[in-house]
């Protein structure tokens, strides 16, 4: 893991952060030959996506540090490795400020343009933001179940999981929970929590609620979760460019919109509206018993449209 | 108000509860002419069934107290008046703990039977146990957005509510908050909390859940949610009855399923279930903008599905 420090940055909401040292990883040589893809992760991943991403990312993947040049920044308010000083205790943190400090460190490594960009979920938030407010920079947009303004449902989850997270110490373990729930859906419990026993308590379902709480509690921190929900909560491209549908229209960008049939949290309406506002653009969409979690898990199903896609597009793969 | 004693009681789970204090109220007077109409509350309801579900039940409505003796009980484990003491401090209450003890009232109010149970959700759930328990009891059954056994994804819903009222002393909000969820939907946030100002922070879906949050506790307390949350995930007409579909053949009552289209918490999948596995039963599907909370505010198309049902049955209405 290497870090970009950087001394002063003024937040979209006005606020000043210092100190701010960005966690990143670059997989892969950089060289004229080789094109770069800069993948934007979602709310709790890091800079490793060959991690996070296997079966899109690492060695005998799509995306190969052989081929391609790999970039992926921890992104601002997270907390693996990124971390700035600021005069509030939680500073609002848009998805503006995560792009204008992606640029910063694309600047500094001396990256001219991007070849492939590809988020899902907060991360497809950013790689829209990116491809609207620098688009001679992006050369093939590809985004996962996300939206170009957040809807209330969403932020009603969200503000759900920020009072979980008020009530206690432990908060943060009740917050991945309802998290999850988005994540998911009544099907995907029905198939994969279901209880046969005659009891009366202790169901399957609750005990894996239960267990991700823990699971989540142990490897993040309540102050990321909540400058990152707020993060999402934020996201309208819309914001101060006369409109969505005007700021969708400046991406040049040749671009893959991917929805997952049964995302409850980004649903297809979402996706379908994305790729209809965006003029070069193509939508697909997947089948999952996962939900919106299928952007981390479909990584078969998404390889396969990736791999026709670039057919079509005539890219090398 | 009325009140109901009884000394001790042994709960379906074994443990033992006294000094029980049932707290109900009956509009109408009792008279051999008068049919007897029975309404089981939902979570957070209690025996003023004419404060909860005006549009069907008050002075000018379907179920009026000159023509109807009407008794509503508020449920084991509710804090509306209903108490006990117990050596466990949130002992398990079961659906059929809830029914045992409507039993007792009924019996103590020298009611033979019920011309018409009635009740959604939770209240759903109490109906269908009492008519499987004791069929020849009950004539007429109506049930509404219910199910037989809670499911996986209910159970997880309820899951992240305990976590948070885990979390301290103001879990509670929280807790509705999730629960808000669950009863509604994408749409009803999308129609009725959607933000057009340019902001960055403090949106209407984030205020609105917490304000629903705060007024649930002022008016609830945590170890009733916790109680009741509980007793929804244990519902299971088929325990220790061979199977769900042995208990629902029991039923003899005739039986009116009333399911909501949009409902992501007891979905329509359910409401089939049921008609199906009743013999003298018919479906009925309502719209809503509210999801699960259809049950409460759609009372003008209950009525109606109510009326045509009660004209196909020649009942007098």
């Amino acid at each position: 893991m290497k870090h970009f420090k950087t001394e002063d940055f003024t937040l979209e909401s006005g606020s000043e952060i210092s100190d701010i040292n960005i966690a990143y990883q670059v997989f892969g040589d950089f060289s004229p030959s080789k094109k770069v893809v800069w993948v934007c992760h979602a709310l709790t991943a890091n800079s490793d996506v060959e991690d996070w991403w296997n079966g899109l990312f690492g060695e005998n993947d799509l995306f190969n540090s052989d081929k391609y040049t790999i970039v992926c920044a921890n992104i601002l308010g997270s907390c693996y490795g990124t971390s700035f000083k600021s005069e509030e205790k939680l500073p609002l943190i848009s998805i503006r400020d995560m792009i204008e400090m992606h640029q910063k460190l694309a600047d500094f490594l001396n990256i001219s343009s991007i070849d492939f960009l590809i988020g899902g979920s907060l991360g497809g938030m950013q790689a829209l933001e990116w491809a609207v407010t620098n688009p001679d920079f992006i050369s093939n947009l590809t985004v996962i179940a996300t939206n170009a303004k957040h809807s209330p449902w969403g932020i009603a989850f969200n503000e759900a999981q920020r009072m979980a997270l008020n009530s206690g110490e432990n908060g943060i373990e009740a917050a991945r929970a309802i998290a999850l729930l988005s994540y998911r859906n009544y099907e995907t419990f029905d198939k994969t929590q279901e209880d046969n026993e005659e009891k009366l308590e202790n169901f399957r379902a609750a005990t894996y609620q239960k267990y991700q709480g823990e699971k989540l509690r142990k490897r993040f921190t309540k102050e990321s979760y909540w400058i990152l929900s707020k993060s999402m909560d934020s996201n309208n491209l819309g914001r101060n460019r006369i409109s969505i549908e005007n700021a969708l229209s400046k991406i040049t960008a040749k671009t893959l919109v991917i929805g997952i049939e049964s995302d409850i949290l980004f649903p297809i309406s979402e996706q379908e509206y994305l790729a209809k506002n965006i003029k070069n653009s193509k939508l697909e969409i997947i089948k999952s018993l996962y939900g919106h979690d299928g952007f981390l898990l479909e990584t078969k199903q998404i390889l396969t449209v990736l791999k026709n896609y670039f057919i079509e597009l005539k890219v090398e793969d």
